[in-house]
């Protein structure tokens, strides 16, 4: 059944080769002083910097830079914007790269007109914003996390070992997103996967819960399958230009709260995987990667009737003769082969887990209960082991 | 392919139960001249109608209403809403009905601030606004147009038998919309069956054109099976709340431009279905129906693939050994057996369609070419003396 719920989403969004031509009829509806932020600064080697900065300029802006903004973005970069945003009297935010960036732009947007630490207020504590927030804008390089069309914000602290999401409300979402599939093409296979990863399990964290029948679900299922062609188009030949629009667009309704509208979700793939993230700084698609067949295997007798469904309406298996627990293991065989096609990482000891760190991520897993069972902490120590 | 495209849907959606309650903290948004616009009389029946001005009291505000507003709005009914709108200074439109409350809402909200006549320059000249636009707010009891999440608005005038919709940009479309499934409960079963057939082929419309590969058609499959699956259960029992719930949800995204974005489109079966209606003035989702299958299998021929991957991706037949053609024809013969499930009509002719209209229907239809194949005029002949 449809719950109760609200929905609004005013990102506008900008798609297609000729995307960033709407960049400067943009920022002339925000103020002057400008905060740059990008990441590794692979955008001054494909040129984007230049195109970009070239419009800042012939639309008169003042502009302050951000650079080096990690995959994982951490507290301490964090704080560092926010100071840097607060003497340039920051009137605009515009991001450009990937889902860090994004992420990491939004959590500045509600830190420059307030006091607190921002790690502490919004990250450990939780709290909602409660000072102006500064209009961001996005021009996205990376495909996977969505974060281009809604509010939220990952970010690390390494210190604490914590990697801890928090999803603000609408006022939060960028004001406007580019969106240039081409500009996804100069990413490494291994980053491209990832991305597709991620974008996979975005729609199993919202899929995986509820018994119900829901509309949600259903534009769940036709995402699934419309990625699960693109990507594999796209590991054949990363220039399909098809592929990878397809995978980009999907990436953004995978997550920008359509399809949780009015059902439970899950996301205990998201807890493992970013406590995982606290400990090795893995990258965040194949910390999800590596702990979502032991995690759905485990599961999956508790919700054997949606994993058969899964199978069925998702990945094309036909039903005939099967019961529920041999679809739902087919479908999830299935993925798995997918998986292994795009070569994500199945194993958190590939990306640097520990058999010493097992207790450390186990207490950073935050348990949910949205899913088909809730977990015990040594329910949550054998699925690492079992990614070991 | 994705093609360029731009997305922005600034409207805002309260769904479920209590939907209304949220009615006031949106009211207190907008100026205290309200023009509240509905349709026959039937809220007065039900109670909505003193829910809403209780609310609209409570807040101070001072209101005149149009009733009586028609299935299919005229030309007329615009000029004389129009008229109060302007005498009463109104700050804000609050539509309680279906999609014709709706789009007629917004057709007054473009021309309260114009000196043009609304039929000749918005329908007859189809110019955009270019004057201050009072924004609206709805409230469904019907769920079919998807006119509450978007800038459509259909208009009919019967001097001249024309009945043509204009989908205004996002400056039109409702500032907030309220749906709540059990409004919908009361409609007589002719006015559900006509509003779930009008939702099928909002999505038809926009998936049945192109050959590309596009994340927009996978997203129409997952909302067609979900369609399919809640009007069965809701024609077995129109009280069933899940059924209804999910309708209402998927008429608004089978027409919020999401599954068009990106890629081309149809709208003959709208083209077709908008002559009929201008000379029989019949339930809009039921002449769509009536024309839809001697349109359908007369282009099919020239879009065979994607009739194929329509039978076996929203239908669930069985491709085995099948050819594109076998295929195809058995998707559109499960379109009909639900169709008739559903009850809705087949034959113009029992819409009050005579063979003396058909030349006037003709000229009444507007040909477009986004579909498998433009046609003649003398194959729109055809096509509608296929359903007499």
């Amino acid at each position: 059944m449809l719950g109760s719920f609200s929905y609004h989403n005013p990102t506008k969004l900008y798609f297609g080769e000729d995307a960033l031509s709407y960049l400067k009829g943009e920022l002339a509806n925000y103020g002057k002083n400008v905060l740059l932020v990008y990441g590794s600064g692979s955008i001054k080697k494909s040129g984007l910097y230049d195109e970009i900065t070239a419009a800042l300029n012939e639309c008169g802006k003042n502009v302050a830079e951000v650079s080096g903004v990690m995959p994982n973005p951490t507290a301490e970069k964090l704080r560092e914007g926010v100071k840097l945003a607060k003497s340039h009297s920051t009137d605009f935010i515009l991001a450009v790269g990937g889902g860090s960036v994004c992420d990491y732009s939004k959590a500045v947007s509600v830190s420059v007109h307030c006091d607190d630490d921002p790690w502490d207020k919004y990250f450990a504590r939780f709290e909602e914003p409660d000072c102006e927030i500064v209009p961001v804008g996005c021009i996205l390089t990376m495909a996977g996390t969505g974060s281009e069309m809604n509010g939220g914000s990952v970010i690390t602290n390494h210190e604490q070992h914590l990697k801890i999401g928090h999803v603000f409300g609408d006022e939060v979402m960028p004001k406007f997103s580019i969106l240039n599939p081409r500009y996804t093409m100069t990413l490494p296979k291994y980053q491209m996967c990832a991305g597709i990863y991620d974008i996979m399990n975005h729609i199993c964290e919202q899929y995986f819960s509820g018994e119900d029948d829901n509309t949600s679900d259903y534009i769940s299922e036709g995402l699934m399958r419309s990625l699960i062609v693109s990507s594999r188009k796209a590991v054949a030949d990363p220039e399909d230009y098809e592929a990878r629009s397809n995978i980009m667009w999907t990436a953004t309704w995978a997550l920008n709260t359509l399809v949780s509208r009015g059902k439970s979700t899950d996301w205990m793939v998201h807890m493992l995987g970013q406590a995982v993230g606290a400990y090795t700084d893995a990258t965040h698609g194949m910390t999800l990667a590596a702990v979502s067949l032991p995690y759905y295997r485990y599961i999956m007798p508790y919700g054997v009737k949606k994993f058969a469904r899964f199978a069925v309406n998702v990945w094309g298996i036909a039903p005939d003769g099967k019961t529920d627990e041999q679809l739902a293991a087919a479908g999830l065989d299935a993925m798995e082969s997918w998986m292994k096609e795009l070569g994500v990482v199945m194993k958190i000891s590939e990306l640097g887990a520990a058999d010493e760190m097992i207790d450390g991520i186990a207490d950073a897993t935050i348990i949910l209960d949205g899913g088909y069972k809730k977990l015990s902490r040594d329910e949550v120590v054998n699925i690492l082991k079992a990614s070991m």
